[in-house]
């Protein structure tokens, strides 16, 4: 999968880009990542990408044009989607990584900066896309956020192990508490139903335990998962066995 | 502000704390940041940080120990916060970002890694915050968008025109669209009202886009926006006035 960072400050990604799972998808080839600045796509002799915003108001905006040149630079694979990360796009979840990374064989992702982007910047994107409801400085660590989390699902990337986590993670539930050695540490040991051995005691307590804390935690998601639940158990009678 | 991270991968942070606006609060020794790594407190020979979950799993967890080991070698200042970066824990949102602007003087961030932390690590930790519903490779993304959020609202970080742009986002609205010169791009013109010099009707035109938009993209924004509108209409009326 090709992903083309459209950003004004390129450095930015050279150490995270370099580190870590990442390296290992860049280096097997599963990924490739291309930064394009669109200061280099500046006609005027103060490569001036921003401006002051139309009928007033603080900070500077991101001038379509740079963007429109430096995006309209790449080659287009057929499979592309042009996102640009903003404060009043879809908020991130993983649903939406694993669409991208089924969905799309390159994504462009435009880094927005200063106090956001020129609105016409629109008819280039086909998805606006937010890491939350919070400001940042720069759409550089929502775009991270999105690389690094779509590219870990492409096949080859992670072992079959944390994919197979991840997957648990779609069920709608916060995860359960895990433990590793020492069984003992300070005052604090691990479950006994954890050494106990017997997988099915383990299991049921593991799955209590991500009902319990998504309850507690995220009433959000609890309502979400007791409603899919009841939507499942309803399509399960009405669905004729054998 | 002192930002402590504790990250099995410090070189990670190395451009993204180099470049743009938090070099600027690093240089006016507004923020400062220090790494630890957990594997530098290892005591066995093979400096091992992980291992595997009892009661049987995939993936490797983070031990206790070097976590321990690391926050208990760092300063404690009298408001601190340690955080633990991980999926289950609180979302990020903006008011999470003042809190920590205002309250603390100084954030430790747990960067979580593999399929998780030992979950005895929590007896260390005031704080679980997550970046989002969705699985990333390592907390290390998740911390670099904590610390961008909260350092930029720290005093002397950012202009007064950016701050003063941040509490506008800060109104439960989405922001309005914005448009900076040309006044026409390509088929593409700025809507009348913002060139026409009417403070009053752009005002009212950006009010009225800020409430559609919101309506249209995040209904559960303006659920909330309307519920705060409504309480703050009956507190209005029951405050007496003078």
């Amino acid at each position: 999968m090709r992903f083309d960072l459209v950003t004004l400050f390129p450095d930015f990604f050279a150490s995270p880009l370099s580190s870590g799972l990442l390296g290992k998808a860049f280096s097997k080839a599963i990924a490739t990542v291309h930064c394009t600045n669109p200061r280099d796509f500046t006609t005027d002799k103060h490569h001036r990408v921003d401006d002051e915003p139309y009928g007033g108001g603080v900070g500077m905006l991101m001038k379509p044009e740079p963007i429109f040149a430096a995006v309209e630079s790449l080659p287009a694979l057929p499979r592309r989607a042009v996102v640009l990360m903003t404060p009043q796009g879809k908020p991130m979840h993983q649903a939406m990584f694993q669409q991208f990374a089924i969905d799309y064989k390159q994504l462009v992702i435009i880094c927005g900066h200063y106090e956001g982007v020129d609105e016409r910047v629109l008819n280039l994107v086909t998805q606006e896309v937010s890491l939350g409801d919070f400001v940042l400085t720069c759409g550089e660590i929502p775009a991270l956020a999105l690389l690094n989390g779509v590219i870990r699902l492409l096949p080859g990337t992670v072992g079959k192990a944390e994919s197979l986590k991840a997957e648990s993670f779609e069920d709608g539930l916060l995860d359960f508490p895990q433990y590793t050695r020492p069984a003992v540490f300070r005052e604090w040991d691990v479950p006994a139903v954890l050494l106990s051995g017997n997988h099915q005691a383990i299991a049921q307590w593991r799955k209590a335990q991500q009902i319990e804390r998504t309850r507690d935690r995220r009433p959000d998601l609890y309502d979400q998962w007791l409603e899919d639940q009841s939507s499942q158990e309803s399509y399960d009678s009405e669905t004729p066995e054998g």
